[in-house]
């Protein structure tokens, strides 16, 4: 990256697009009157040249010196990933164990070579992408002390577009490439990969792979799993490489098995990925409705037409206020088709259609643009705001974590006849967590996802909390409301991983039989264990 | 089944639906002037009554016995699957390795004491559904002799839907379920699963998930792997069951390691499907292109405009002169739209549109209906007749078998880029070994499946064989398509499964790292290795 700029080394993304004193204070003020409380105390993060980070317990052999790095800016900027628990520490300066080594690897050679260090000198390797885990994922701290060390493999520097094939709309790409990079190369041959993670600024076509990630949009191929083609990754006990196949019945996917890996079973080196042509016609509207339970209902009714909306995000009434403004307590449905090749607005109007059977009202009417509409430059200009803020909310905790302001999101998916008991129970307990814990704060819902046969359900969860005290506070928090996903019949995650955080409720939700086979997929390709131990299974 | 009905135990299907003579005699004179050559001998099967069958190697414990059958009929009739090579043998009454045992279990407690007298005696269990398969998947003489036997267990007496969840459209269907068994039981609910492959009178849900079935729908969803929301399989260390999730990125997903797994890492009794409300709008047409080439243009176009249909079938000239009558020598599109919700004019005007681009004509115009239409039930008849045609293609083969041709499919997926050279290359492989094998003979291909990336083809061979010398010339012909297959970048299958018959290529297409973390799941979950021997690994 270009010296002028800095990724910050403790919150999250560049240093210079951190939200301005001026912006904060305001924010600080309008909290403090949410929260009913007094003026809310700002502080400031920990000093980089404060700290003082315990020496590398290895070192790197001469032939991969030049690929290491052992600066105090790489091994702390490595120690965490960014749940609000890992910001917590590194605002703090609390970084009793990071990395001993961040290793940048040029190429799948360096990558191997790294590998056979790791598993020569056990050396617990972690892979990290954009380092954007919200779960432990890429926590050097976590690693138990049987290893003699922790090299953090930063795989951003394999971040090429490598080949494009136009006929069958595919891209061979580098697994280290974060989101822009990966776009700005696809960019100039007319296709985009199209996912949007909220990361994806600071997040790698690796990482996707390797959590699953879900991307932005509501159904149908927006999984990162339906968009890969191929998958090469490197484990210790050599190059796996799937063949490029659009689809295939030859025995279970040797990719689903890489999907979800988390780094326990491979470094992804690249991938084949089904790319598609720039979206040319739009059509989307905003759905009012009184009552939350025929806000889902219609929503559901969508998911189950068949017309695969690209947006079907249903906020709650809470969301609604805080993120469009809607004041009258209504649920709003933000819906949205998109096209690359035809007109959307047949879709659009049956999906309207749909909701105002079930009471919804569509007040601002239907949006739609195609690529001669000359209104449709100043929507996608609207669009890109909405985006740029979504991607740009991630700044804003950083600026609540110098109030001492707990914000946690928690996501799940589960059917339509298990969500209206897991949405009240999930509800309740965090609230009432919140209650008991923090005296005050709030917890909203909305949908990120929506499928035929149920809906992936996203809580945010904003509460005043007390320095010194916030991460306590916050696991309990965060396990009521585990307790509460898993108790009614959710996953513990649809698009945040499991890393080491989550693995008490992924434990429970495994079935155990998978579990022993995952266990031997592990020590089959890993047999010293090096690859990111403890994440969703325990080390050997 | 009642008595008065009976499975052949030879060929395909029912016994009294199988072709009558005098339409024999005609496909007889048929072919002979086709071939070229004088009369077509037609030969009887040979009967029942006059198989000696090997004595059986072992006997179920006391508490089986009620379950298991030693009947020349039932071990007869469970010997080989439905390949060509399969019907072949049947009809010449070779069965020189029937199982020992015929298991019939009523629930999920029976199979698994069957399972537990398995790994205790060492003998192999063969999972067995509709006994459909292609690919010796079922085959107890291709179990290896380190076996004290074979009981082949018969699922389909956990043949029923348990529940209905009609709020997340979903259904708890036991694995031994045929298909026409299923569907009856989902229709007074008004839902379908919608899973129509060619095996569907004949082949169970179990069987579809355990071979990762590629139903009959062109696109989007129609592989039975994304119609499953959780799957339950017994396995020897126990139960696994994934829970009901519409989505989630908790690990690699263990249902993806069930599917595919084609018996060999335990047997599924039930599983939560995604059903759907029953089609009421249709609008389908036929499009004919002078030029292949451009019509697998269209194709693609149809295929990468996210417009999804229903049917997207491209016929060779070869197929749409014998499917369609189609006698200019163009290629056919069969083009379809379905919906539960909404008519899909729009979506098959620009498909059509599309396909005019590419110099496609429709003489015959769209054809579209909806619930009200009063021509509708017309079309649903002429739907279903061919429907019917397709189901009953397999009968035509047993006759075919009478006459010692030789009739194969073989069917891949590639990307679009690999196509016309797979297509050349498989083509000219496959008539060069017709021409030095048979002296004649045709291949033909249409597209059964359209992806954004790729189609997939499915070629049928017919040639003129010589009684004895069939199974000889058939394996030419087939290692002559596979070798073809693999080289111009397809898979082995892209919906037949592996079995034992495709492991030489399959063994080469798939990642070595992924076939030792494969052997080791497999050791995890069946440690004494007694199911489906010889299935996708080599037995330990």
């Amino acid at each position: 990256m270009p010296a002028e700029r800095r990724r910050s080394w403790w919150g999250w993304g560049w240093e210079d697009e951190a939200l301005p004193p001026d912006t904060v204070r305001k924010l600080g003020q309008a909290l403090a009157g949410r929260f009913g409380g007094a003026e809310v105390e700002i502080r400031e993060p920990a000093a980089l040249d404060a700290l003082e980070l315990r020496g590398s317990r290895v070192s790197p052999p001469s032939a991969l010196t030049e690929l290491c790095s052992g600066s105090t800016f790489d091994r702390a900027s490595h120690t965490y990933g960014k749940s609000y628990r890992d910001v917590v520490r590194g605002f703090r300066g609390e970084l009793s164990a990071p990395p001993d080594v961040v290793a940048y690897p040029h190429d799948e050679t360096d990558v191997v070579a790294l590998l056979d260090w790791c598993a020569g000198a056990n050396v617990a390797a972690i892979p990290y992408g954009g380092g954007s885990s919200v779960v432990g994922g890429v926590e050097a701290g976590l690693v138990d002390d049987s290893y003699a060390g922790v090299v953090c493999i930063d795989l951003t520097r394999l971040d090429r577009v490598l080949e494009v094939d136009g006929v069958s709309r595919a891209a061979r790409i580098q697994g280290g490439a974060l989101g822009p990079v990966l776009e700005e190369q696809l960019r100039p041959h007319g296709y985009t990969l199209r996912h949007f993670p909220q990361s994806f600024e600071f997040s790698t076509l690796g990482g996707w792979l390797a959590t699953r990630s879900g991307g932005h949009y509501a159904s149908v191929y927006t999984h990162i799993d339906d968009l890969a083609e191929s998958i090469r990754m490197v484990t210790p006990c050599g190059v796996t490489e799937s063949r490029r196949l659009p689809g295939s019945g030859a025995g279970p996917s040797p990719d689903r098995l890489v999907l979800g890996s988390e780094g326990t079973l491979g470094i992804i080196t690249e991938a084949w990925m089904r790319v598609q042509d720039r979206v040319r016609f739009k059509a989307s509207a905003g759905v009012r409705f009184a009552s939350y339970d025929h806000a889902v209902d219609a929503t559901r009714a969508v998911a189950q037409s068949g017309l695969f909306p690209t947006n079907c995000r249903l906020l709650d009434s809470g969301e609604a206020l805080i993120a469009a403004g809607v004041d009258d307590g209504s649920s709003l449905l933000v819906l949205g088709f998109e096209s690359a090749d035809h007109p959307v607005d047949p879709w659009m109007a049956r999906a309207a259609e749909l909701c105002r059977d079930h009471g919804g009202t569509v007040p601002e009417g239907i949006r739609s643009s195609g690529p001669d509409d000359a209104a449709a430059a100043g929507r996608e200009g609207a669009a890109g705001a909405w985006r740029n803020s979504f991607l740009r909310a991630p700044y804003g905790r950083d600026a609540l974590v110098s109030m001492a302001v707990i914000v946690e999101t928690f996501e799940t998916a589960c059917t339509w006849s298990a969500f209206p008991e897991l949405h009240a129970g999930a509800t309740a307990a965090v609230e009432k967590a919140l209650a008991e814990i923090c005296g005050g704060g709030w917890v909203t819902c909305r949908f990120t996802h929506v499928y035929p046969d149920g809906p992936a359900p996203y809580f945010s969860v904003t509460a005043p909390g007390r320095f010194g005290a916030e991460l306590d506070m916050w696991a309990e928090i965060k396990a009521a409301a585990s307790e509460a996903v898993l108790t009614h019949g959710g996953t513990i995650t649809h698009h945040h991983a499991v890393g080491r955080d989550h693995r008490p409720w992924y434990d429970r939700q495994r079935p155990d039989p998978f579990a022993g086979a995952l266990v031997a997929a592990k020590h089959a390709l890993d047999p010293a264990g090096i690859l990111n131990p403890g994440v969703l299974i325990d080390p050997a």
